[in-house]
């Protein structure tokens, strides 16, 4: 009895943010992972990763031992454990805790940069800052309504990349940059998002004149996921305000209305 | 009467997608069409193309057999033969098939690149997958409504292009790399379509000026496509909301109407 | 008498366009304006210019001469010629012809260059088309009714680009490209328009971190005028199709709206 | 009695703009701080700081002892002098008058860089244009309006830039230009933002294949606050539309409504 209550309690610390001691604890978390992220990006500079190299040794255990019993303990309060583990933020505690562990069996010399690497997925550990943001849910539906548009606008985008990635690929040649078509979609892509590193450029006039029509081409594009999107979150804003009228079943009424606006009936 | 109904069954295998063979076949092709796609992508990497060359003139014929298969299959299958020939499938069907066979007959040394050129031109099999995209009405809808708009728009931008290159060049000289107007006037659309590679870029402190004020005059005219764009969008949404009158069953009224706009029945 | 019927004749001729006489001129006109234009263009391609001299002599002084008898005309059939003349298309007409002539006395040796350079003004001639293009009224009217908007967005952008441009100039110094202040805000305005040449670009990590704001900030700040030209777009469909109802005087019907939406009453 | 009649007539001068006194007042100032703030950009150019430096010695003092008058002034004329020291402009008219002063003191020969730096902060001046804009209260309204909305996607735009340009470290690393994650990240805006410089691009074929999906990414994001801008334009514009109820005198009406949302009475 005392244990399911002790059990409960713990699962209101961590999992709840109502009760004040809850919200203590996902204020330390919230830290603790920007502290560790902050810790893996500054280890990447190779000169603070030489002279702060104990510390960052010391930071690094610290939170993956708080990472660790934090893991343990949710995996215990939790009423379906199993549930938990296969959840999207299970996986993702879990896979935040791993690349650290397996830096240890792995640390031979020469695979050293390789570990490293695999260390640094802990990065994944971001992504447990959404869960704080909050409040994201109408755009997530504008952009959850126009999923189907977003694709067949980036398979256009693709395809277009391809046709146009082939013909510059033909135009300019292995001389100018464009080495293989690959290379030539990375060009066009570069190109319509309007990034435009300049590291493949067309030479020739030709090419020049047809890089000019995928830029405006691109430049027109940039209006279809824009227009969409406006218009899901119109929609969204619209669709969440409205009641039928009682009276007259109305509807399209503001959020704040308390009248009809069509018969003057209480709504 | 026999060869009629099996005229009628291929027709509805390859025609339509209704019934499971029809399905089936679709998906096929689908896959066929992507994997021949990726041959001709992966083919034009140098690498690949000096080791797996066997493969690749492999995987070349066995597609292109299998789509001429299926090009006569259509021709024989569908009621009005010169009709399909003619319409934009039946040319993109035969235009993909085309390349592979003028290979063979202009397969000399020297003009190896130029054939090779003429093969890759089977990317545009792709336009194939348009087929089986779907669902983008709304979207062709709104981009052929605004039309009209988006032509006047690219034929400002390139009026802009034209008198901002031509001062451009004329500030600037063929010292600084603005070497025509042609030169100029790509780099103006560079310019006003944010894409900005670099290998042409102003130098004079007079030309870096009118440069920003070209970027600037580019940034402003990005919304007036969006801005059409998302309002035929909108409208586009506004009409697909509405009910049917009872009395006239007219549609097209606005979420928010009582009465039938064109026949005053209350809905 | 009969003077005036020619001079009305004329007028009806070069002026309007609802004659089958008066289409035909225009069209003439469209394309010796879009020839002479495209001649001015190719001279400057040095390859062109030194092997077909003689061919853009002649098209040059063709042109010229076609116009300058198109000019008179206008000012002699026009009812009030000082009226024409100061018109802006009357201007533009006028500085379209100067160049070529002042061509000739200025013919020196040395300055060669720069009466080039004035001949090329003769490009402002593409003005000339904006009166061919028409059914953009709403696209002017929807920019027009945002211009004090987007000048107050004009100066926030030339504002955050001094203040930024400076922050810059001070962290990356001249060593790194930041050579002056107005450099500094015409790398602030190529970062700001996400242009992004490349010329210069900030090298130390503050400078970096202070440039990634100034993108996000660019990217922030494209929502506005894309923004306010959508709104305007909006407006302007639903304001030219609204009539109040007789009835029950409500606004905001349709276009195609024959009975009033909410009280029933014939419009 | 006649010295707060003065000091009345001074506060009507420097801070109000209804006068033809206060107004030429303000037009004075105006011009004050553009013609100063245009001098400070001028000297950063070496050329003319070194032709011009007496020139720009006495523009420099000219109006750092206007503008010390102006703010002791201001501070006489107030009703309030603390409540004004401490506001937004107190700070803003105080900290562009610093850097001149503190130019005095710390004139040693090493430090001369550094204190140009500190007298380049007058450029803070530029604020004191806001003032005199107006009219931005309808775009402040919809920037305020989704200033949640801009900081949740701000934040994502950060995720992701943390995310990729992680894995971009790992894939293209140090011999390519990624020599951290805070400069991959820093590639990762430049990317997502679509600038572009191509002072850091991926040279590896799968470090290319995932800038690519970066770039359509961030060609998608750009959707999200131009749609929020838009809608929230969009809704500023019709609240400003209402006429306020003739029983309640709420406001807030939609243009379309009949009756009083609040009490039900007609409008």
């Amino acid at each position: 009895m005392a244990k399911k209550s002790l059990k409960d309690h713990m699962h209101e610390i961590i999992f709840e943010a109502e009760t004040p001691a809850g919200r203590l604890f996902d204020i330390v978390l919230l830290w603790a992972i920007i502290i560790s992220v902050l810790a893996v990006i500054l280890e990447s500079v190779s000169e603070l990763r030489i002279n702060f190299s104990y510390a960052f040794f010391v930071i690094e255990w610290t939170f993956t031992a708080l990472f660790t019993v934090e893991y343990v303990l949710r995996i215990i309060s939790v009423r379906k454990p199993l549930g938990y583990i296969f959840s999207f933020y299970g996986l993702v505690d879990l896979l935040s805790l791993i690349p650290s562990y397996i830096g240890i069996f792995f640390a031979g010399t020469n695979s050293l940069r390789v570990i490293r690497a695999i260390r640094l997925l802990r990065i994944f550990r971001i992504f447990k800052l959404a869960r704080y943001l909050g409040a994201t849910s109408n755009l997530k539906n504008a952009l959850y309504a126009s999923r189907a548009k977003i694709i067949v606008f980036a398979c256009s985008v693709l395809a277009i990349a391809l046709i146009m990635g082939t013909i510059l690929y033909l135009i300019e040649g292995e001389e100018n940059g464009f080495t293989s078509i690959p290379k030539s979609m990375y060009w066009s892509i570069v190109t319509m998002t309007t990034v435009g590193y300049g590291d493949i450029a067309p030479k020739t006039t030709l090419g020049q004149m047809l890089a000019s029509i995928v830029m405006i081409l691109g430049y027109a594009i940039i209006a279809v996921p824009t227009g969409i999107v406006s218009v899901e979150l119109a929609n969204a804003k619209g669709q969440a305000n409205s009641i039928s009228c009682p009276a007259c079943s109305a509807e399209g009424h503001e959020s704040n209305a308390v009248y009809c606006k069509f018969c003057g009936e209480k709504l």
